[in-house]
């Protein structure tokens, strides 16, 4: 391809409304193009390497036995409401009426459609098991699109769906999809882990697995640990409760609770320097609405509370902090003042487990402007249930082994995720066994940002000049560059070596600009292409320049050489 | 790829809501199932054959020096708005809103996104001209989705637009894509016609072509001439005015006009009958709403209004025939015997040219249940002006050459367009030209209907057994099936092709199923897959049976020679 009429628009200034590395560098090359908050569209560069990463993710598919389908973007809402989720979805989910004012949606993911596909075409064990995938657009509304593609409104996601008779053979295939999933993010030389992610209620067989991009900009947090290789998402990984068995009704120095003025005073960290103590012996008191309850909520001041473990606490469908209206209207005291003491009487109080070693705390006196101190459990407070409800913090006690863990953060690239048959009873989705009786389906599904996966390539491969692209993923393998196309002689040896290069097969970018040598070289490592050619001043004695993207290391070739060497690079 | 486990869900029964063949039988061979009206999801079957599709207008576009890119399917409705299509598109437009009650629309076309890139990111001469392609989904709020999937809501289409300097470029630009059109549709085997289309009051550089898939199903009537080669949609084929340049004031016989009592007889078959005349000797007045105005449109009884002329004398955005009650409204009297004389004091009257020799006819009175006879013109009613505004008729003069024209159906699966400057001057895409000017992008826009394309094969591709797919686009080019595969001798045999017929990178479909030989020949008939080998009774002799679904024809091939047979076959 010729570089004059290819609408590269590369861009020297570093847009302003971009903020990681992989959203700036796709604008910056050319690749990407905003037309609406979290809406894009892929350029003749990116959309090459977009199709790149569709074309590994099709043949390892393929490999694994799936088998490829297109279902459409617009779903009718009677599926939706069919399984809960018309109701459940809330605003993320897209919708939009025809015509004849018949409600549709967008489709964020198609368990719907593709167990109505299969509740309705196949009826018997023989033609089971299937695995069917899409390569497709997708639709969430975000509330917050952000970092280009990464987290975007409409985007390319890979959906399969499997089908099983038992829960031997969803383990099976799930099995198939996650090895698919590691030869996929290995070909795309993305640097990741699978890591164990939180499958709420349903994921009942053996759970489900994320596949992490590692990325200091990615938005959730893996916690490793580097002595048994346990790996999971922060929202799953559980904290030990290394106390467990103490008995908390001896808590030593036991002092009468006492009430002190605290002006002013509401978050932690404000109480905790007031009183003059670590914010570890303050009890937080947070009130959630869980589905149709209220719950409060005890952590330690230092804790952050696990959100996903406080939902499968209830086995909820939706949480949600209260605002601090909501706060004041039911417990009819202002937030940052609110305290377990006697609030059990009027609200469910859950705590996580640290709370019931509370040993002259300090928590909210339900009061304005006071706090109680010396609180102890259980003496000074009813609490329903311990649980574990915070996230795990860097070096304490891997779950499994009780070595120290790590943090990373991971952009999410992929997930699979064993279904069970929640869909296939929702939908219907039944076979006849051997003996002729009815069973429901067992179902997983299998995720990937196909476009996120571009962006997170990106993010991983790149430099203070551009980007670095891996060869399989490459917009085109080689960069032919004539530093002077005016000059006869550069301009006859590159295009020579241009044609051998398409000859043979290569994707070749030929850049016939007219443009100084110093714009060129730019265009050059911020577009990425592995194998670059200069043809220079030494045209004339038959020599060029290779120079590898990656290393940024070059040599002079001979013209006799350079097809060959560029065939042993590749 | 084995077909026990495959999503092949094939049908016996004719589907009762499926008119036409390919509907039928893309139904019956498990290509596609509906999931909403005009939605479709495509099973691996009808997915692989649109993906052959797809792969055939990828390698021509490419080859024509078109570039891909992929815009999104939602697009912001002030892009809409600037371009004038918010207002103008009517109900066929889907349009939703995001969380944040922003409009949007799901793109029928991308004119407007494509416009606004290049008005974004290029404005020299010297990067122009571009071609820029997608390969997309589309949508289209169809009052009435028919025929599967040649008429859908949802659909792939394949779009292009080319930015040009001039005209001189534009009609080079429209020279490739024309060329390649034709590459592309003989590629897929289509029996097609490129026919001059109705280019609007837009395309005034010199046109727009479709191209038609015949067939007796196609919705639109093509007038070609087997002398000239003449081909238009009937649309746009032009009536040649015959008599032009009689003298309208001289008609001989003229009589005295007499007011008839023509009780109940409204229709133009009702008054002929009734009064003993020929149609032709009726003159119909039809009342439309066209833009702002209403206008009477006078016909002789035996022609067809063509809407695209009436639209284009008005140059008009949107024209509508009256409803029953809004002719009442209007013209105080019932429709039926609405009529032109006296009529032009209350509203415009135009005429189809046939008018103007209007001798001795009969209109209606403008009064219920009469009709005037001996009617003529101009003695007894005005017309503002007189225009080419019916459709031809099969046998009537060519446009070019005056010899006689037919008629055939065709389904439109390509539409070149020559679009202008209509788009550049909305959207604002200018670029300097070599003076430093700013001038306006010239644009064609370029669509195939990708999905209808499939449909339009199979529609030409089939017998009262099932499909017959051309081998370029054949799911699979081979179907292996042992007659019985609890024979151990048949199986093997069966295996044994099948792995060599895919070691050579043959796609073959493997028909592993414990059925009935009736059950898979009926199935392999349905599906199409050009080749198939047989495995029966002679398995042991080492003799299979090669069959060709195009002819029927089939022969007994031994074991050695049976791959380097089916390779001369393909």
């Amino acid at each position: 391809m010729k570089q004059q009429k290819m609408l590269i628009p590369t861009l020297r200034e570093v847009p302003s409304d971009a903020e990681v590395a992989s959203h700036k560098l796709m604008l910056r090359a050319g690749l990407i193009r905003q037309l609406a908050s979290g809406v894009y569209s892929y350029l003749p560069l990116g959309y090459k390497v977009l199709k790149k990463v569709e074309a590994i993710v099709r043949e390892e598919m393929d490999k694994s036995g799936a088998q490829e389908i297109l279902t459409s973007a617009i779903q009718p809402a009677e599926l939706w409401k069919k399984s809960g989720r018309w109701d459940a979805y809330g605003p993320e989910l897209m919708r939009l009426q025809d015509r004849h004012q018949r409600d549709f949606v967008l489709g964020p993911t198609h368990e719907e459609v593709f167990t109505s596909l299969m509740r309705d075409e196949v009826n018997s064990y023989k033609k089971l098991p299937v695995n069917l995938y899409q390569i497709q657009t997708k639709y969430r509304d975000e509330r917050r699109p952000r970092f280009g593609v990464i987290r975007a409104r409409e985007f390319i996601m890979k959906d399969a769906y499997s089908f099983d008779t038992n829960t031997d053979g969803l383990d099976e295939s799930y099995k198939a999809m996650y090895d698919a999933y590691h030869r996929i993010f290995t070909r795309c030389q993305l640097n990741y882990r699978a890591v164990e992610a939180d499958a709420g209620t349903i994921g009942g067989h053996g759970g489900t697995h994320e596949f992490m991009a590692l990325s200091e900009i990615g938005e959730d947090t893996i916690v490793h640990c580097s002595a048994c290789g346990f790996a999971a998402n922060i929202e799953k990984a559980e904290v030990i409760d290394l106390n467990s068995g103490t008995d908390t009704a001896t808590n030593a120095n036991v002092e009468p609770v006492e009430l002190v003025e605290t002006p002013n005073v509401k978050t932690v960290k404000e109480v905790a320097e007031y009183l003059g103590i670590e914010a570890g012996k303050v009890i937080k008191t947070l009130l959630y609405k869980v589905d149709d309850d209220i719950v409060a909520v005890l952590l330690s001041g230092d804790d952050e509370l696990n959100e996903i473990k406080l939902k499968n606490l209830f086995d909820a469908e939706l949480i949600e902090l209260l605002s601090d209206e909501q706060v004041e209207s039911i417990t009819g005291d202002k937030p940052g003042y609110v305290g377990p003491i006697n609030l059990i009487d009027k609200i469910k109080i859950v705590a996580d487990n640290k709370i019931q070693y509370a040993d002259n705390a300090v928590c909210g006196a339900n009061k304005v402007d006071y706090h109680y101190k010396q609180v102890n459990y259980p003496r000074d407070f009813a609490v329903e249930k311990f649980a574990d409800l915070r996230n795990i913090k860097e070096g304490e006690p891997c779950p499994k082994c009780q070595a120290a863990v790590s943090f990373s953060q991971g952009i999410e690239v992929g997930h699979v995720f064993k279904l069970g048959t929640k869909y296939s009873e929702a939908m219907g989705a039944k076979y006849l066994d051997e003996n002729g009786s009815s069973q429901l389906m067992v179902m997983g599904c299998y995720g990937i940002g196909v476009s996120r996966t571009v962006a997170a390539i990106v993010e991983q491969h790149s430099d203070e000049n551009g980007i670095v692209w891996p060869k399989e993923v490459a917009p085109f393998q080689v960069h032919v560059i004539p530093v002077n196309v005016k000059n006869d002689k550069q301009r006859e040896l590159a295009t020579l070596i241009y044609e051998q290069l398409l000859a043979k097969g290569i994707e070749v970018l030929y850049d016939d600009r007219q443009e100084r040598a110093g714009v060129k070289f730019k265009d050059a490592d911020l577009i990425g292409i592995p194998i670059r050619v200069v043809v220079g001043a030494k045209a004339d004695e038959g020599i060029v320049e290779l120079k590898l993207r990656t290393t940024g290391a070059s040599r002079d070739v001979s013209i006799d050489d350079i097809i060959s060497d560029i065939l042993a690079e590749l």
